[in-house]
């Protein structure tokens, strides 16, 4: 059994966003799994020397056009949110939390968190919101909530975003396939054509 | 007849590379031409606070990996220059000069000018290099080198670069499809779609 593609995203990213409604089918058609790995972008930008869209005005600019198309041509729902980008530390401590039980679990509530802020424009920074998606699909509120303030989950994001600085990780969606890496959700044809032949 | 689709470059981009050997071919077969631009994007990203890749090493070494994929998933030469990136504007001039008498023979000197830097890996910078490449394709070497120091060119190469900023320009490749913009060799897809749907 080969091992899981890995996925680096943040919940603010319009492109990991697409990516993340997209990987998990493409994986499948290929008997491959997908193991998610939140992270923070604006760490990863400061160690990359990256600059947020939000300070380039004109590539924001192109972005913004370019979700909107994507959103038609990949056939998946999209609003851009009032409040973009976001601090998505509560989403992200949520999911870990989630995933050390029920990886699988944890996916439904990572979609369900691009969701809220993507697809309904939502803001999903603060810790209630988060535990209201997390109540929605069943989830026990409290233990939500306590697990998002917990040191214990503060350190495993920074850890997991320090290892995915680590690996290269350079933005969002980035992929990587038995050590081969993609980035962008530009690449997912990249990513089909690479299982297709066997890593080439 | 509908307006060509316009393509903005600096022959020092490689996916800028990429998409011109692709581009013309992907117009024709919805009956399109392509106009040609190149530009110098170290001007762009001036005015939209872009950083280039050779300040950003994470980047920079995804970049590299990502060429040399892309290279075989496109089937396309590729070599990395050993001096990247470099300033292409006697190549650029060169290109307007030829552009005014004959814009057909002038993509087949654009191509030969990456050819020379992205497939054989020579340094294109200087002038001499350029009439060569001219020379190489039956061109005058004298009259070539008098456009290239001409404040004629000069001129219009700035004129070129400051109105495909004007245009929105951010990046290259960067193409203009009636109107509707599309940045990246990752984009060549897009375009296709966007062509035979009629614009949607």
């Amino acid at each position: 059994m080969s091992e899981p593609i890995k996925f680096y995203f943040d919940f603010s990213s319009p492109y990991a966003y697409f990516g993340a409604l997209k990987i998990d089918g493409l994986a499948a058609s290929f008997d491959r799994e997908v193991d998610w790995h939140p992270i923070l972008l604006g760490a990863v930008f400061k160690n990359t020397g990256n600059v947020s869209l939000a300070n380039q005005p004109i590539k924001s600019d192109y972005a913004k056009h370019d979700w909107e198309r994507l959103s038609r041509f990949m056939d998946i729902p999209w609003t851009l949110p009032e409040k973009f980008p976001i601090g998505t530390m509560a989403a992200a401590r949520a999911y870990y939390w989630l995933k050390e039980s029920d990886p699988v679990f944890a996916k439904k509530f990572g979609l369900a968190c691009f969701n809220k802020y993507f697809a309904e424009g939502i803001d999903i920074t603060g810790r209630e919101i988060v535990a209201d998606i997390g109540e929605d699909i069943g989830l026990n509120r409290e233990e939500l909530l306590t697990a998002i303030a917990s040191d214990e989950f503060k350190q495993r994001l920074r850890n997991e975003t320090q290892a995915a600085t680590d690996a290269g990780v350079c933005g969002a969606p980035y992929f990587i396939v038995d050590g081969e890496p993609f980035w962008g959700s530009d690449r997912l044809w990249m990513i089909k054509r690479w299982l297709k032949s066997g890593g080439w």
